[in-house]
């Protein structure tokens, strides 16, 4: 509380901020949770895009050798996803270009992690989520799976594509206000989570998105790009178990969980280091 | 925007906020946002918890010599304050002590302001605000009134009491949360308006409160602080148009307002000494 109220105040006192903007900031915040619902969520988006979510992260998940990194959670969670089996869609039939996602949980020295709890999540083909269509009467375009035995898993879902972050909401008034572009380079979310490991939220992001250097909510990492790869093979794509079959992307990528203790050691050492820079 | 960003790193960095806390403070300014309706404003209730009103108050109306000082204008001023007469009340019968409030608007230079309008709001005597009943059908203890040709006023209220800002609301919750006691002193709220002048919002506060020095908001200013006399003449009483007579008590503040071009030099003034005083 000290520390919000200093800055706060130190925030007023070197912007000399009008009591009419002071009114404006007011009704905007209010704006902005009154724009959240059960299936949105305005403030995430704000902190998003002021970049405090990316920090939020970079500061309690230092990256550890050989894991996978964390990104942003973004504002299109939701805790509705169905369970799909392996091998199963998270998108109904019809929406956007097929790709398969398959891979590996395995711990930072290598061993396959079974029975992790995967969550997934993306935009669909034309860069919306399931939650900003007004009809929304079930979920799409996300799910839940588990690892199998050996750490494999494996799902259908749709190409992602970049997508502007909702301009509909104050959040959106915002960035045109202030000039800013409002658009997320492609990408794929992801949860997992399995006991004793860090619980790892992050996005897998495709390369050659002309938006991944100037993502609106400061989200890539670069080695969280991805290549995917173009199958040709009708019969392949039919195996998958796509129903219209011909062609498909594939998206090959081993996530590595960091153990608790590794991710503790990993914590206190990066608070070490960012409390000597704070000193110098 | 940049100075907004660099403070809300800068706190993230100096806390070193967890994930979980972040997004629990994400859940309780959406809830600050979504407990607002036309008639509550929980945002500003917030921002004068957190001394930030009485600061945004301070940096934009530094106080003129001879004028009436500023103070917060809290979150219960409503647009539908109705109209009232020259010495008609403000408050319906049966509503608290009765107090009768007199003066006369004047200029630095002592010259009286007539037309000025005058918005006036206060608690009833159990310390709730009209707002504040669910089954609140019309507006009661707030009016509108103008000064006289000779800038004169004066109205029927009820005898203001110390009352705590709302509880049943997060921001209730956060100061429980911190310790602090959740008081304000009594008061009685005015916005005085003339063109060609500051307008002026604030409040009195009849002094023998033991609240006056630990104000949750902090709104009281020495010279806001007034004495109520008290007049024990049922004659005088129901002349003044008090229905059951006996006894009032009488608040008698002359109000005085700052010319633009004065509120313009003091405004620039005290913007320079303030720069000088961030620099040294
Ligand atoms: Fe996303
Ligand atoms: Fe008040």
């Amino acid at each position: 509380m000290k520390n919000l109220v200093n800055h706060l105040h130190a925030f007023v006192n070197e912007t000399s901020i009008t009591t009419e903007e002071w009114m404006k900031t007011i009704q905007f915040l209010t704006t902005v949770g009154q724009t959240c619902t059960p299936i949105r969520q305005e403030f995430i988006l704000l902190s998003d895009v002021l970049g405090v979510s990316a920090l939020v992260d970079a500061i309690n998940n230092p990256p550890v050798k050989g894991a996978t990194e964390s990104s942003v959670l973004g504002p299109f969670f939701t805790e509705d996803a169905p369970d799909i089996e392996q091998g199963g869609s998270i998108a109904s039939e019809g929406k956007g270009q097929y790709m398969y996602v398959e891979g590996t949980v395995r711990s930072t020295d290598g061993t396959p992690i079974p029975d992790a709890v995967i969550e997934t999540w993306e935009a669909d083909e034309s860069g919306s989520y399931d939650t900003q269509y007004k009809d929304r009467d079930h979920p799409d375009c996300r799910g839940r799976l588990r690892t199998d035995k050996d750490g494999r898993f494996g799902y259908r879902a749709v190409t992602p594509v970049a997508y502007p972050i909702p301009g509909d909401g104050p959040v959106g008034e915002l960035l045109i206000t202030i000039g800013r572009h409002n658009l997320r380079p492609n990408h794929l979310h992801f949860m997992v989570e399995k006991s004793g490991f860090r619980k790892l939220v992050t996005s897998l992001y495709p390369d050659g998105d002309p938006f991944l250097s100037t993502d609106a909510v400061f989200g890539v990492k670069k080695n969280l790009v991805v290549k995917l790869e173009e199958v040709n093979d009708d019969a392949e794509a039919r195996k998958r178990g796509f129903p219209k079959g011909g062609s498909f992307k594939l998206l090959k990528y081993d996530v590595v969980l960091v153990p608790l203790d590794e991710a503790k050691a990993a914590l206190e050492e990066f608070s070490k280091q960012r409390a000597k820079n704070a000193a110098a």
